[in-house]
């Protein structure tokens, strides 16, 4: 049973006259931020702002790398070589980091951002180029993974730290993979719901996937999401609701990885 | 009399399937190469190419920010808030920075990219937003500007160090700016007379303008181009001038700025 | 005195994953529509979404150009050759074009956005190059221009149709431009004040001016805006306002231009 | 045995200060021209140098639709819903029947390119999401097809005019799908085995595949190539080499589809 867990969400996915979810709302809710970087969503303004908001609310700071495809929003698989997309992700890296020292903080995390998570957590040679990306630009970022993924394996193979990641308001398939948000009830808008689910992945470390089996799983960091009109309001419930179960929420680079 | 100057250019512009210029041949000849960064040219993986080819070469590595108009080739001048001009040059540099990492070599220098480097040359706010820009990511940076203008100002002003720089092929105004492509003869492409040119500029400090006044001028790094076609070749008989004429030929890390 | 308006808005600004004002609530209170094309925003399923409402509403479509600048929402002055500029204006006619197919109508008029609006108000060479694309990819389509400026001379030297356009929610300089949104209280948000300083426009042909001098005016149709919070609620008021002063709103097919 | 073919290239891949392939050359030996619309390579003033080209040349003008993805020049599959693709491609149809304008042309047939065209052959969705967008903007436009794939049995499906595309200068699989360019020897750059195998298709219908494998095919078009080093010439060889061999060469709008 855990003592302490993340709290993180993809943020910062506004750009220029554009913008997507309460990022103020959720970074006061939050203890970690993967911050979108102008490929797939962001520019430099809205990571500014956040890199920002992130010194102020004592947020750890992520970088959110996806494939350069706006009108997709990133929820589009791309098929490329493994190694553009490992320099693809090394120049989102390195955005981010120069973005980062307007707050005079750091960048300590990865988290692949929509189709480019899904398919590393498939493809080892997806998994792998955005593992080598890390370790070249600066190895000491945590490598957020699906528990089990290609992502995790790579993340041990190449000596990374690593960060395995549960849904808060999410349905979960039987090989402990997401459920496509296609499908019926797969986003969890109810707080309730989301926090019983939440707290069983934290506590018990289990998850009923969407068929009634329970699967085990151990995870160090909880996402939330803040573009679902309902998820501001579910995050806040959660991180009440593990705070009032002793569960204490913490930055990702306060958890023992 | 310079016992030493830099040459520079600027390099890395194709991207994708694109190719501009020989890079290979040019950074043979160059001590200096400023790269660009994927707004107006260059990719990921056009990033990596060059951070590599400058480390074998023992090139200096600099970022060659421009705006963001691949179509337009960063040579349309583009009026943007000096915030949002800040922001979108720390980016590049950060996104070097990251490349960078797989030659293991640093950036060291920034010149900026076609109209962004004209509109700089004479705004201020444009001048200190680019200085802004280097003295959060990384101050020893070393700002390349053209004399006098600014630029020159804005660097000194914001206590960085700084290289001027005179153009090898380039005619000039008598206001000791660059004479418009647009008009005629102001691209030298006669490695003799580029030669004399550079010359009179580095042993002389003089620059004789298109209309035919002398003008003082002092530098130190020297800018050659490999976007036309003769440009290779005059920047070979630039060096081996130089260096004949006793003038050595150092990275720009090498001088005293 | 007129008898008849047309009350017009720019819309489809949102892409992808992004939305910004509510189109649906719009399109039921506006006679003709300005869709944007890709370049400064929108996309192509975006353009589809508009093409059809419009159909649905019977409100007339017209083509909302704008610079190749999404981080800047086209409201980045950008210099380019008039030549650029006349081409991609013809592109995004033709895109329009071809996604109102979807509706079975037409491309009946051009407003262009933003920072290319405002500059082909002041610069010849602008305004005519987005004429010479209006009359080369369909001449029959209608030129909206601010009255008295270039737009509306390059619209007569060209023989194209033109619109003099008017703002419902803006306030005006004593020259006739708009008041820049820098500038305190230009931007109408009261229905009462927006829909008296409509009246009278339409019905005295009179603005007055931000410094208080009355200046005349003829318009053929009226500009609201979806993009500011109070948009919709003004638009819908100045409609009523206008037909409960026996002004009909028509679409600007139906206007004599 | 045919007496006459049409012979194609894709062409104005080029954009901005970028450049590939020798267009001129190739204009002056093809019938008809494939022309990147701004989304895979290209852009409005490269489209009107090729529809300018393409009136003085007499080639027939067709629109080359590709995945929006410069940095990839549109190699890399990427998976989008079929209506987002739908409308994508229609709007690249509308883009070039807007620039055509410019030569008094018409656009008269669709080649996708790339990676877009692979998996449309692969793929029935795509293909049928391709030959949508042609039937709502023009259906007289004639959908190109690998002869055999989805996208033939699309064109068929929908009624379109359709035209069975052979390549000249590209080796094939037994099934009759391309080979792929990572395999060593599929393109063929010596002119005399590419027209060897060009009449082979064109005089008896037949391919000699990889494997060695006869098999039969049918064809209305025949496509060249650009890009490679010595895709000019040996389109040359072809043109001519099929003229000799008695078989005219005509634009794809003189074939009978």
């Amino acid at each position: 049973m855990s003592r302490k867990i993340n709290l993180n969400a993809d943020i910062g996915e506004g750009h220029g006259a554009y913008d997507i979810g309460d990022d103020e709302a959720l970074m006061k809710i939050i203890r970690s931020a993967s911050v979108a970087c102008g490929f797939h969503a962001g520019d430099p303004r809205t990571m500014h702002k956040l890199v920002t908001l992130a010194r102020d609310e004592g947020v750890s700071l992520g970088v959110h790398p996806g494939f350069n495809d706006i009108w997709g929003f990133g929820r589009r698989r791309i098929q490329m070589s493994p190694t553009d997309l490992e320099y693809m992700v090394a120049y989102q890296i390195g955005a981010l980091q120069a973005m980062a020292c307007y707050g005079g903080v750091a960048v300590t995390h990865l988290k692949a951002h929509g189709a480019l998570n899904n398919m590393a957590a498939e493809q080892e040679d997806y998994a792998m180029a955005i593992g080598r990306a890390i370790k070249t630009v600066d190895p000491e970022i945590v490598y957020v993974v699906l528990p089990g993924s290609q992502m995790h394996k790579a993340a041990e193979r190449l000596g990374l730290r690593l960060a395995r990641e549960g849904f808060a308001d999410r349905a979960y398939e039987a090989d402990g993979s997401l459920a496509s948000r296609s499908k019926p009830n797969t986003v969890l808008s109810d707080p309730t719901a989301a926090l019983e689910h939440t707290l069983r992945m934290v506590q018990e470390g289990e998850i009923v996937a969407i068929d009634g089996q329970r699967i085990k799983v151990e995870i160090d960091t909880l996402c939330v999401h803040g573009d679902e009109p309902t998820g501001v309001a579910v995050a806040g419930v959660v991180r009440k609701g593990l705070e009032e179960a002793g569960v204490a929420v913490v930055p990702l680079t306060d958890m023992d990885l």
